[in-house]
């Protein structure tokens, strides 16, 4: 396709580009030779619906066309792999540009500040950099179809209560080091053609309006190239987000809002080259994009679904080798989830399959072969509308004359979806009384999770011997799931976010879903594990926790220091037990380096290795300086602080299996100090300190007498919590200003 | 003295007042008739220098005349009586006066946000009604005595750490609710003379130049008419802090401070207006206070001090009644602090004493006329300097050989002080080595506490049978504690401080003492038993809690409401044990009404009543509308949302043992919701949903057919997600603007 000039265009035709035709397309300008985009959700399958009017989401599913639902947010999470999330996007392109999409509108990429966020289930983890790199790497998949990406929801849109006025209040460290840190590697490392700016305000200002975070950060910090898209009615004063960086509004809402536009030119209130610039941007992605293919494979699709789905499963606890199933004779399968599989999410990222595994088909097909004898009762109806009490007799009958019972948990779909936020962790009543019922009654319980925000295992935790977390994995699930219960496949999922002991543990939860408009940080930085490792808070399961068929083992971690700031780490990993499986090699960094409170420890580095029975695997990360820094708001900038960091590897954020410590110089920084602080700090800092007192040695302040450096312990003694300004000024002192600041460099 | 005419002042002399003299005296003017007023430390006594040269704390207290030492604020703040506070605001008043003082520094009355705060010793408590309360009796007692009380630090002054360049970063409704609150109380209910400006900033601002702080809320809204007066080299600049309200700037910083104020005058850039007010302030004070007094009685305010000092004593833990030691023959007394009392705080609040009391010989005098036989060993010396092995272990024999061992333990006065903020919350390893010995080898034992800030009392206290907490109550401790170890007095102290299980379960843990400048008050209201309640953590002894020697039952509680918003309560108090005592009736308040997350409970009223055996008393409050109030940031004022609140009487804010529900009509508020909140929000309002039904019944939203009002349930299905005005400005709709405000309100 010809570039098309802008210079040709009027201006009500360039108006016209920057907001949308409908709920799913732009606008064309066939005279123009400019064609329309089609924008489609979702985060882990299209929807794509064919053109017309449809009133509601019920609706939406009936009319959508078919598409592989692959693994949620939360399960590509767990699966701890960017070639898991690399699959999925591939996968998820061609069926885009099957139906002719022109955008998909994911990753959904928000951290997991709280686990009763309702759209946690889309979302990858409480973590920015396991975020950002299983995200980039489903961008880089997607686009590598041909299909544009929009990272989204751009950015602290953290909750659904109140999404469309909440101010999100954090301040900058937090922002730079948690939730904008995700999107910046994306950005940065994938390019996605569009970056999504969500609902909600920051520090009071809309996102859509907000040209700090759209131009300054977005674009001139980290060099995004592509177009900014609102999220669907998230614009709140045309002119302004246009202004504030914001391109193209979604979805269109009449002519009205191209002729705002227009008058704003006219009246000269807004510049047209603020138009041209987004409607530049509109063009090149029209551009961008690869002409529609008519199908894609629905088998080879579906059996990527269910492959990468045991890649997301966790392993959460496995006593006595309960798992998995090889010698039981006679199994029982419980739970309504087994024969009505939760696989998917509420909201604007449901998707209509292409099929639905069933886990008790798929486990009667394993066992029929090896002649285990299944048998199955619901236990219970997913919206407690049937005789509970019979069904939960009827499955402990079961389970009593079986060698083991597999219970099928979860959260039903309308148990959460974008839109609301959850109240509570606990599974249904009637689900947690099943499960101690079968469990007082089996001589072995396993119990399999399928829930998108995570769910409370407390209560019932310690009556059973063993648990699988499937989480959200998409239309696979059944399959999957019963794949890694009969060993045919190995767990080797690791939790992307912390199962805590209580609601009240998360750090958030004083301030979670905010009041009045406004929903305050205050936990800054400790956001999941970083929270309950700093305070030494009980959790049920870490973060990265994950167990295995197999065994493995960690050994000769080296460090080496490569200039300043950067590390290279090498470590040693080895299959020691029986069987092949997946280790996630989980590199975190300690300091207490620096003028800031950190986190005990933070993810900076991991890898998913598969490993045959006896293999031995050597793997290097190189952690560069952004592994070390800090953001300094007084810097306005990334710092190193010159002291010693400890590289350590975890099987979880909170069991480290090897460490050492290197010395790193870092960059000097003054930032701690001002000419408002005491005597005794500048004394105290490490550089200030001695160039103070090599001042004052040349000025001999302790009078005429005493023309050497004086003595630091005695001075802040005596003068310590004076401001140093106050000091400097002091007629006995008297050390002028620009002598002062010099000391500050 | 005749009033001073500010007209015939020169500008010069005008600024001359507006700055002191020294560290103690402002400028006098004695051709007008202007005398020096002379402004002294501190909050629990009278610290006079004879006017001179000074250098630094230590030969301050050298030369400093004696004063009676009371309890410091923690102390007080453990008597819950605003009896004791008077009683000593009234000493420490004729105190004052009989030195020629002026203005009496005092009371000191932040809130202790984070149990670390060097300063904690000088304040009251985590709670804003009792620090409030127990600041006006003082204050009304010390202006009694005709000195002017100066309240301190005003505001968000909760740190030591970089006092003098913080920026407390808290938001408003957290202010008024918790760091204001206590500063309100006071200021309306005892009109201080002066309040003081402290170092620190208050969301960026310098509290010396912030007019929302001095003005707008000081004096517009509280209605304070007298002077503010910076803390101790607090002012920024001059100017500012003059046109921000900051009256008087001390200490005094030579001509040039005065030129500045001249100049800027001159230069227009400052209304003589603003330096006339301010004067105007000045002279009143001058003119408030009574002429000063030679004397005062010694030896009566010595016995004051014991006196009161026993009121401020917690008896936290008393198992198998081992106290009073009654029937003890022999007793071990142990720990150097028996015969080394630490009763008094460091920094600007040190006394000198007049005298000492001295527990092991308070408690020779006692058990010499009962038989009791007494040996003491010191078990450890103050700062670690001496053989602390052989120390101990003489006092393990000694323990050995007694019928019951008290360990005298706590904090030395260069453990913690003004100037800096602890680190941790234990006491010193070897203290805590010894109780542990002790607790083996001794039948029974006691430990009294010593201390200013909280200290932990995990590792030793489950190894004791009782353990008395004397927290910091001036030179009468001595004496006090025997009276109440051997049942002369009864305990009847009140913790006005939570003991946390651990330094990390406190709110303010990952905030404190924040960094580069900041601390974020990121746990907002939830301070102290606000949060360890709400969030249902752990804690070794809550806030309220204190034994007796006798018994006390509560019965019989009524709850009238009165109008929409006040509320009157009676309850009845026994004593059903064999000695007379003092019982502390706490009122909390319990509520989720209205559109804010709140507390689980507030104290919201206490009397504290003495009872004789068998005596009954009913005790009546009225709880006014500040009880059941939340602070609006929306509607900048307090409002009374409708619904259920419960009264509930607690022996501590964990320990409730008596309960009452009233539904108050309240105050309608619209705050929640704005043009942005979504239809759901709108519909699910008490006061808004049913409106808005009505505005879209006339208008027949859902089609021309349809001209009832719409089924709430179907539309917030349909467009609950969208915003307000979105909805509101659809073609189909069409409300227009100013009919949607009105349902506004």
């Amino acid at each position: 396709m010809a570039r098309v000039d802008i210079a040709l265009l009027t201006l009500e035709q360039k108006a016209s580009l920057l907001s949308g035709q409908d709920q799913q397309f732009t606008k064309a300008l066939p005279e123009a030779g400019v064609a329309a985009m089609l924008l489609c959700d979702g985060p882990y399958g299209v929807r794509f619906l064919p053109p017309g009017e449809y009133e509601d989401l019920e609706s939406w599913l009936d009319i959508a066309r078919p598409a592989t639902c692959f693994p949620a947010g939360a399960g590509v999470g767990n699966s701890w792999s960017p070639e898991v999330a690399a699959e999925i996007g591939a996968a998820v392109g061609r069926e885009a540009r099957a139906y002719g999409v022109t955008v998909n509108l994911a990753p959904a990429m928000n951290i997991k500040r709280s686990p009763l966020c309702g759209r946690n289930f889309e979302y990858y983890s409480e973590d920015p950099l396991l975020t950002g790199v299983l995200a980039a790497a489903y961008v880089r998949a997607v686009q590598s179809e041909g299909v544009g990406a929009s990272v989204k929801h751009f950015a602290a849109n953290n909750q659904e209560t109140s999404r469309m006025e909440i101010s999100a209040e954090v301040d900058e460290r937090t922002l730079r080091e948690i939730y904008l840190r995700a999107f910046e590697l994306v950005v940065t490392q994938a390019q996605p053609a569009t970056v999504m700016a969500a609902y909600n305000r920051v520090n009071g200002v809309w996102v859509s309006e907000n040209s700090w975070l759209l131009r300054t950060v977005l674009r001139t910090e980290w060099g995004f190239t592509g177009l900014v898209v609102s999220d669907w009615g998230a614009v709140n004063d045309r002119v302004a987000a246009l202004r504030a960086g914001l391109d193209l509004e979604m979805p269109g809402r009449g002519e009205a809002q191209q002729r705002v536009i227009v008058d704003a030119v006219r009246s000269g209130d807004l510049d047209e080259a603020m138009v041209d610039e987004s409607v530049g941007r509109v063009l090149a992605l029209t551009e961008f994009v690869t002409a529609a293919e008519g199908s894609f494979d629905v088998d080879a699709h579906h059996a990527l679904a269910r492959k990468v789905a045991t890649e997301c499963v966790v392993l959460l606890k496995n006593d006595n080798e309960t798992l998995p199933l090889d010698d039981a004779r006679r199994i029982a399968v419980i739970g309504t989830f087994a024969s009505e599989p939760r696989y998917r999410g509420g909201g604007s990222s449901r998707v209509r399959p292409t099929r639905v595994d069933v886990s008790i088909d798929a486990i009667r097909a394993i066992t029929m072969k090896r002649g285990q004898r299944v048998s199955f009762a619901p236990g219970f109806t997913l919206d407690g509308s049937g005789d509970e009490e019979s069904l939960q007799a009827a499955a402990v009958t079961l389970a009593r004359e079986c060698d083991v019972s597999v219970v099928f948990a979860g959260l039903a779909e309308q148990d959460e979806s974008e839109g609301f936020d959850r109240a509570r962790l606990e599974l249904p009543a009637a689900q947690v009384a099943l499960i101690r019922a079968v469990a007082t009654a089996s001589p072995r319980t396993v119990v399999v999770l399928a829930h998108g925000g995570v769910v409370s295992l407390e209560g019932w935790h310690d009556d059973v011997e063993a648990i699988l977390d499937g989480s959200l994995i998409g239309q696979g699930a059944g399959g999957a799931l019963a794949d890694l219960l009969f060993g045919i496949e190995n767990p080797s999922g690791r939790l992307a976010e912390t199962i805590p002991v209580r609601l009240q543990d998360n750090p958030s939860y004083l301030n979670f879903p905010g009041e009045l408009g406004q929903v305050r940080y205050g936990e800054g930085v400790m956001v999941g594990y970083r929270y309950y490792e700093t305070a030494d808070v009980a959790v049920r399961y870490p973060f990265g926790h994950g167990l295995s068929y197999t065994t493995f083992e960690t050994s000769d971690l080296t460090v080496t220091s490569i200039g300043v700031d950067t590390v290279e780490v090498s470590v040693t990993v080895a299959n020691t037990g029986r069987r092949a499986g997946r280790h996630v090699v989980q590199i975190y960094v300690s300091s207490e380096a620096g003028p800031v409170r950190r986190p005990v420890r933070e993810l900076r580095a991991f890898k998913k290795i598969s490993l045959l029975p006896g293999a031995v695997e050597t793997a290097t990360f190189i952690l560069d300086h952004r592994s070390f820094a800090y953001y300094d708001v007084r810097e306005g900038d990334w710092v190193v602080a010159g002291g010693q960091y400890t590289i350590q590897v975890g099987d979880s954020a909170a069991e480290i299996v090897a460490e050492a410590t290197v010395t790193l110089t870092g960059h000097a920084t003054l930032s701690a100090l001002t000419l408002n602080s005491t005597v005794g700090d500048w004394l105290r800092h490490p550089v200030a300190g001695p160039r103070l007192l090599e001042v004052l040695g040349a000025r001999s302040p302790m009078g005429e007498a005493d023309a050497s450096v004086p003595d630091p312990t005695e001075l802040s003694r005596a003068v310590g919590s004076m401001r140093i300004r106050d000091f400097a000024n002091h007629p006995k002192v008297g050390i002028p200003p620009e002598v002062l600041s010099k000391v500050l460099g």
